[in-house]
């Protein structure tokens, strides 16, 4: 635990949460962003399909990364604890230039990877620049507060929400998924006003926010990216009110950004696309 | 954020949670402990009362520390976000030698205090060696994951427990308080099943855990503290498992440890008073 003070800085690599439904097959922009990010041609990318129940997800994966590019591809279908002991899958997820989870149940990723040397060894890769990125479930579970479950609408109520621990890349910011699409502006509302420390980022179906290793948000893809900015907020009524009330939160920001729209986590400022 | 080579390796300070209803007059030797390791006759403790919503709990605490034998004790009563910018507080704070967080509503100090410069003061004063207890509410609250809400009952359910974002003092384990008195195992293991990488910490009343530098949980009080090491967890039902079902958890270890027992959360070794 001591510091290693010879050790040059390193950046931590990017954290890439997509909405879910990312477009594989006529426009795979994000697919294609997240590759080239990896090393391109030179990419070992290990797909993570854990939060999946479909035996085939992991392979089909494979196929896409491969077809679009990824010099390798390789899915660990981790899907008990036990599996996170297996040293050829260990030896494998050491060699990635990239490490995408698949959708699903975030809570089967958590369930089965949480505390396992595989979260741990996930954790320290991102730490060393190796690019993290997921779409749906594979997006809630990256950081360290995922929303676990949570109902539907855009009005924050008391008790809709509910948290978990996720992998913990960041705890900069708490992400959903699929926003537009199922209405959740108020489900990511309510996580935040528990404790509003954390940005909200909330992204729609075939988008991506590509968080780059000095904390600024890329938007890209074909829908948008809400970031719910709760640095300001000046009252949150989450304490007293009843379950299933509506919540008062006071002074909340929001910002929503297209492709190419950025926002940096250091000072909260959001720039529109084609501004400099 | 480049490392500081030159400054001395520095130990965090005690944390200390209390399972709610200490001791106060009779045999207040919880309380004792406390002003004991924030410095005895020269302790400065602050106390915050923001959990609460009665506006003597302050006062009360200010004369039971000071009676009990602290030589200052102070409490600053937060009660919305807006007063995290008091100046003259927060000079109170800077000084401390002891923080102390009453009972009430969690969800009331992370709401209030949650991303503001008091937070994030008590983290940097606990990672510099300063003291952070609290009582019930007070007790949840300072981990990273806290529980806010979740209903009674030993078995766990899918859906019972909900997490919110803590303080953030530690994340090796979440905290629950009146833990035999209001019947909390389940809801408490159904909170480690989401993501099986931190201990469980069940703190009946009038018991503390008073966990040191080095974290070993040293019990203290009338009651138990139940350890639940889900550490070797092989299996967990939550991501399949409809709302309300009992879930599925294999190869739990529980340790109940009354006043002398000890666990060490770097090894996750329980020893029993009166052992060395």
């Amino acid at each position: 635990m001591s510091p290693s003070p010879t050790k040059e800085h390193q950046e931590r690599g990017w954290i890439v949460p997509i909405g879910g439904s990312e477009d594989k097959l006529h426009e795979p922009t994000i697919l294609r962003r997240f590759i080239e990010i990896s090393g391109g041609e030179d990419a070992r990318i290990v797909v993570i399909p854990t939060a999946s129940q479909l035996d085939d997800t992991g392979s089909r994966y494979e196929g896409i990364f491969r077809e679009l590019g990824a010099g390798h591809c390789k899915a660990l279908p981790y899907a008990e604890r036990a599996d996170a002991n297996r040293d050829d899958w260990y030896e494998i997820l050491q060699a990635a230039t990239g490490i995408f989870f698949t959708g699903g149940n975030q809570l089967r990723i958590s369930g089965i990877l949480g505390g396992t040397r595989v979260a741990q060894g996930i954790r320290r890769l991102n730490a060393m620049g190796i690019p993290v990125g997921g779409t749906s479930a594979g997006a809630a579970i990256l950081p360290e507060h995922m929303i676990a479950y949570g109902s539907t609408g855009g009005t924050p109520r008391a008790g809709m929400v509910s948290l978990s621990p996720g992998l913990g890349l960041t705890n900069r910011f708490v992400i959903d998924q699929h926003f537009r699409e199922r209405d959740r502006l108020g489900r990511l509302l309510a996580a935040l006003s528990y404790n509003p420390f954390a940005m909200g980022i909330g992204i729609d179906e075939n988008t991506a926010a590509f968080i780059s290793p000095d904390n600024v948000v890329h938007v890209e893809g074909t829908g948008t990216v809400t970031v719910v900015d709760v640095s300001a907020v000046q009252h949150t009524s989450v304490s007293d009110a009843g379950e299933g009330d509506p919540l008062c939160i006071t002074n909340v920001k929001l910002h929503i950004l297209p492709e190419g729209g950025r926002f940096d986590l250091r000072n909260f400022e959001a720039t529109p696309p084609g501004v400099a």
